[in-house]
């Protein structure tokens, strides 16, 4: 609500141990730099890597240690909020816990739902997770650089897999590390802000 | 219980979604041919697709289907079980859901926990995941056959955080493609199974 409020567009990033999600922060940081101001709150059940991580990449960050829990609420959400910048941003990203299960079914108050997925997970997680996959806005597929070394994944079986799930889903094929993909990722972002 | 008394040796795999756990057991199902026999409990959200792939590399399993539960329970296994050739087995293989955080807090009889940890998932996941890494007796890092194409990543690393949450972990590196580190997993097997 408070983000709403605002013209904040709150982004729920989701997606297993491991599969990207600080990285494709960092990438979207230097993306954005200069055209929108982004912050995000970060889970973990312990430490606060993932936000000093962002933090160094020029967003500016709040972790949330969850102890053992495996997924954030919204009360969890709305108190890092107010130890936190959040009215000067224009895009708040809440980078949950890695889990392909738990986060689908809390409402953090997001207005938008990003899984992303690493193709290095084989190709048919979305047949086997579903729940999380049905409610994606947009499904990032990371680590696309390492493709040509995995020579059982197909990203077309992992999209008719995608499709299985969700009728239309919104596919974006991305590396942070070499960058391909992520302008189109850049613009979703900034068309959807525009929306808020 | 059951398993104990009949001197079968249960093993609960646990990791992230993606992580190689199907392909450990593909891989183990070559590597124990002949030598002993072993069958799997295969826990998803939805689909038998595991528990098939592991029926078509040779192990007799069972898929457990959760819906939208996180992880496998006693009572879930224990149902599982009955309708299973259990009693004919050495090795039991209970392969969870792909989660890095609920499992660790329920028990379902095993004797011996293993954490499967994928190089792709980043060096820090034993720092920022720790609850399952302190109760694992042993944990193979597994897809270690990209290596080279991972610039960021040290197996040393990985080793460091490990025993900054376990003070003596037992680590096996492990490729099911290439099959190195196959031979040592397999001995670690037997060994623990002769204990059972």
């Amino acid at each position: 609500e408070h983000c709403a409020e605002r013209g904040i567009l709150a982004l729920n990033l989701m997606g297993a141990p491991g599969c990207g999600k600080t990285a494709l922060l960092e990438a979207t940081a230097r993306g954005l730099e200069g055209r929108c101001r982004s912050g995000a709150l970060s889970g973990d059940l312990e430490t606060d890597r993932d936000a000093a991580r962002l933090e160094a990449a020029g967003i500016p960050a709040a972790a949330i240690t969850t102890g053992s829990a495996c997924h954030l609420d919204a009360e969890l959400v709305h108190r890092a909020l107010h130890r936190f910048p959040w009215h000067e941003l224009d895009l708040l990203f809440i980078e949950n816990v890695g889990n392909l299960v738990c986060p689908a079914v809390y409402d953090l108050g997001q207005a938008v739902n990003v899984v992303v997925l690493s193709i290095t997970e084989c190709e048919d997680k979305p047949l086997t997770y579903p729940p999380l996959f049905r409610k994606a806005d947009m499904v990032v597929l990371s680590k696309v650089g390492l493709l040509p070394h995995l020579p059982g994944i197909s990203l077309e079986a992992i999209r008719d897999h995608l499709a299985r799930v969700s009728p239309t889903p919104n596919v974006i094929e991305l590396s942070a590390v070499t960058g391909e993909g992520l302008p189109v990722w850049i613009d979703w972002l900034e068309a959807r802000r525009a929306r808020a």
